[in-house]
């Protein structure tokens, strides 16, 4: 194994990994909580100058604001707490050229922060994203409705919270690969998210698979991966 | 409150309650677990001296051979562990006369045994009863073909396992009331039912209604307490 | 199933299923929290042009009033935390002229915000609704004075926090449908009321149905799905 | 602090406590499982030896045969699983000739073992045991009927499973002590006791103390502690 | 059952239980919290004109403003946030001339709010309260220098959070009730006195006897309940 | 959607969803537990009838001796408790032609069962497999060595009891996906394998999906699912 | 790293890891469930080849009839369930020479089984082991009287079920490292030792470290890297 | 045991243990949270006056602002919320001129205020700290390179919150100690901090121990109890 790799220890709470995108199929995304703008302000520096795009999860607008001045055509996505900047000087990788129909279902209204966490993470990455919003079970005909959209779709990410039940009720409709993404929406007896989880991971529907509570970007990263299944033109 | 009531109050054990039916709707049931085939005929025999019927549930064949010499036509359902015995001494009660037209729906193969206790005791309560098997979610088309059946229902009893999803796909169907009984079929992160009741409890149809874990029984007496909604002829 | 129902998208974020109440007994009813003042307004309007009613749940005075010019009359109840408006225009139903009389039970005056959301949702389905708060077992004697309203309910919805007891005491006490509706009022081993949920799924009395932790909502439409047992006149 | 005190080790595995009735008010009692027949034999014979009485809990029918040639009037109790044997050249203790009318009350039939446990512990003690099975809350009037016996009694100890309510119940209805014993009978959401448990924490009835899940020993040894308060003649 | 009471319904929102102190030997005392001061006014005025005490628990200064001016000399203890007042008009009751000298032992400075609401509550019944605080097991020394102060107690309340140490080490040392109590300090995998409170359940010291998690509020209450076992001069 | 398909109904207890190889990409599976030997038969007869192979789980050798008869060349896999017959009649579907590198790694000897499940299954779907087995990280040069195999692989299930770590190195390692199973295996604060599905869920390595405890059978379908991302040729 | 290490993998199903004393301090040792006696045997050749000692845990006596043969003085220790062999020709390593004096405490007779798993580890690994067994804190002066013992330790192994009470105690009478181990005796509220586990973690004696419930092993091991400390000579 | 100690009361709220380092090896730590800054000064000036170092943990500026006149030279570290203020008059102790080289590694930049209270805990020591941050496993090469940083240490904390990977991995390249520390940073399925705590609590990695969530201090204080193992000079 490789070990003196192209990583940049900065300042010392950090080490920005350069060549995962290489190692893992996507850069390095910074995953917001935690780090200062101004800590964020240096490791997005750094990928820039790596010539990586950025890509920051679960921010703010105050690191909007921040970085603003040195990422010219940054855009920040409120609903979905994302900023995201395209870097011009971007070099083409393994994955380029690549796009997967991706579709983006979503139970109910209060679960689009997740899913467009998802949706905009699978644009970031170059795939050609659809949304299907507010289909929950309840309404089983609103879901059915979309049953061709379901069927032409590459990658279906599965958003719900409360009961959780969408993506079984999908995973028995459809062939592709459905990754599920529980989420908090829901109260009581649903645990901030557990509920959900559990229901989806005990899926009577085969081959369903799981990221954790909220993660919609863990979902698009997990679709990502899949474009390693397509063959180099 | 009448507190000289009729209760009989048997070997220091048991307390029988032979004015529930009058007060509750529905007579004493005998709950099988923790009692000895002798404590139970001593108990049985109480119930047929006061002019009721036999139903004991979570029970076994040793249980049957004691008592079917006094009972004469008892009989045992294997799979539901129900004993039952219908007194032809019984007499007529607020509830005689009035039937319930209940639908039993289980998601898989593996949930009979609760699917059954619900509907043995619902029969046993002189309701009309149909089942729908093996309808989970994961093949959709199962449920749907029985679309018109689960129209018709006056009362709708939901058993599901694994992840719970059938009573929340029923209760966005229909406008009847639905009982949901989570099984404890499942593994992992199932925790024994945990994840369909909570599926259930947090389901995004509204007004359903859940019960313990395999409590078919339960399900089947809540809906006898709908009887209470049926004018007397 | 037909499946170009008359559901509206509206901006892309909501689906409102305007077939609900012909198909579940009830119309859409709007859960608040993750929703915008205008996202609200929108579909309530929705709901208002399709000759419906409006009942809004878990909001907030400032949904009040961005709607109060477009819905003369609109009624705001804080404690219970309901926006309701009735529609003049709104065409009769299957359960018009249906009326249930409904008995809402609290244990103590912590409780009565989850009770109202029950009691206020009933009425709001024209149900004839009568209301016995702070009757926690701790005074068994406050309820058996209550024993006679008790037994001349329809369906009694059982609220309460804590040990969660008083579903279990009402549920040996009356023959009629009992819905219990756990609350997270306690503290401490109360686990944000699951204790109280577990109480009532687990009840020594038979029959007994639980909905979710604070959800007097929910409570109140499993007791309108009632409805669908009287006769039409 | 006495540190040189009157501890016997036995063969490297125990180290018998023989001045806990000094310090505590009660002697050392064996705790019976994970011990072997003849490491209890040998405990047994140290205290004995040392002028006490020798109680046994959790046992079963192979340590009563060990023991009963060196304990003449040796007794087992198979439903409370305990052997008791009193000493004839017992010494007095501060708590000799104090006696304490203990109401063990039970909720259901399948409850027992534990509060025989505690019933028979308490009659060890030499108090005054009186027994109210099978009063559980589905059927009041049963409860209500004792209500003299409750309300003559020193101390109640309240032993129920399921939904664990009959102690709240009790405590609203008595001004004594009410010792709360959860015990693991019920399934599903009872969690092996865990509901009944947590119902009994949060009581709304105030003063109520709470043992471990199916621990009847513990209370009848916290009654025991109570004697403390009765003064010495 | 006395069900014609002398309970007094105030705004239909509390039903006080002014016959409680007959019946279970303390007054009813106002659980502050998910009341306004203006509810809180009216209960404690009518268990003012009743001739009652008022004890007001986890209430806040708003709430003694409000009150002052109707109930002088009431007294607000900020850190234990209680609120009380001895009517000067009581009336001498069964526990009247009773006194029990309680210890109230807390394991660290940060659980005294609880150990205060204990100690205040078991003084405002006319108790002799001694208080033995920071004595936790990490430096034994201390709590073994108290020992005669522990062994002259009548009953001790053992307050302790964190890993919830004190009482098994109590326990072991005297032969009066302790009434543990745990509380939520601590962090991590404390999970907000959970691990407490299953500490003081499985304590290997016998007859100790345990209330919710801060409650320090039951704990007097429960030694409270004792002073029935102290014979009437 | 089309309702009246070709399921077949079996004995009133089964329902074989005999399109759903078209609808889903892998025909239906028998997962053996609650279904005796006889239930068993029925649907794998059925399941021959229509052309599709039979592949059988958790269950054992008995089911074998019932149904060698019936489908000769019948195999018996006793580790991964997986019973499976290829249909010489077989029709050829979407998927026939394809085929998977996968590689299915695990952690520990203990886990091999699970990790069976997996590979005989992605075997029986006719795909490429390939096992690295005893690779957990507390011997990190073991997994290091099969670098080049891990980076050969199109889809990698990686299954792991204990801490469950197995995957989030192997995620930090590789570009395509990876399927994580946690495993039973450990005990104390395993939880029966709450702790790895845990660990999974939050891994730091981005992309990871999970399936349920145990589920090596989901795993192998989660990446058959994948196959719909592979162009036909 | 160096990755092509004298690690040998045996018929597939494990890889041996011959450098782990080197790299951590300890040879590899068997755990034993889920292995057949022919697998253990198996690898103890491997093991006895390379010139290594052999450790079996949680094994039983079939596996020590399968071995004897080849491993003339293979010890069986039924009680802690540890097969051990020292093998002559063992090289010397790192540690060889360092002895450390190990107490293991026992809070009571239940919990040496886990106590000797620490215990015969830590001597198998060439330690000077003292044992100090039932000194749990119900009676503390057992454990005050060993004082000096306490103090005398190099390193202290704490092992308790039922409330994990001793480690919190000895943490603060001893300045030395304490490895508290909980163990999962105990019943109801214990949870499988989960409630000692808790315990230990939140001890407010500081300083205490943890390993799993019922994990003597591990202990001995943590005591094992401790070596590591003390200079070679 | 001696117990008339050089403890001093402090107003009633505190009982300073001025023993601790000669029993414990460590002097008292203030743990701040729940203490007045006006109980914090007064404990610190007890401190002071006996001759002791004064560091206090999760405290925050205010008390800084209060404390810095009477201790010149106070440090304050925000990020690890800790204060610090070495005494010129402290007298040696047994622990004096021992020196330990300590390794904190932490696993992600949202971990260093763990790490921070475990570096600057061991620093105040008068331990040699090194720090390695943002090495988690998802970037295995970045701990690889610090492989020998790692194998020089005397002792290692890892600090780890989401899956909690990084102790387990350390934990098999190196022999010295490792202590791990989970820390709550994550969401969803993390459970605040759980789901890293059972991690490391069930590491394949022998010899591992644990502390509490987030307690960097604790692993600090463990640290510096195996100062016991160094031969004073």
């Amino acid at each position: 194994m490789k070990t003196n790799t192209a990583s940049l220890s900065i300042g010392g709470f950090a080490w920005v990994d350069l060549e995962r995108e290489e190692r893992c199929g996507t850069a390095e995304v910074v995953f917001g909580p935690g780090k200062t703008p101004d800590q964020i302000l240096a490791i997005a520096r750094t990928l820039k100058k790596a010539g990586q795009s950025v890509l920051i999860t679960r921010t703010e607008k105050a690191v909007f604001q921040k970085l603003k001045k040195d990422f010219p055509g940054l855009l920040f996505h409120p609903e979905a707490r994302i900023l995201s900047w395209k870097n011009p000087a971007k070099k083409s990788s393994r994955s380029t050229g690549k796009k997967l129909r991706i579709l983006v279902c979503a139970a109910g209204t209060s679960d689009l922060p997740v899913a467009e966490e998802a949706a905009l993470t699978a644009e970031f990455l170059d795939n050609e994203v659809e949304r299907l919003y507010d289909v929950g079970v309840a309404g089983l005909h609103r879901l059915l409705r979309g049953l061709d959209t379901l069927r032409s779709a590459d990658v279906i990410i599965a958003v719900a919270g409360m009961e959780g039940t969408l993506p079984s009720v999908i995973g028995g409709l459809v062939a592709c690969p459905v990754v599920a993404v529980p989420t908090s929406i829901g109260y009581g007896a649903n645990l901030q998210g557990i509920a959900a989880l559990l229901a989806m991971l005990t899926s009577c529907a085969s081959g369903l698979t799981v990221v954790n509570i909220d993660n919609g970007f863990g979902a698009a990263i997990a679709a990502e991966r899949m474009k390693h299944l397509i063959p180099n033109k």
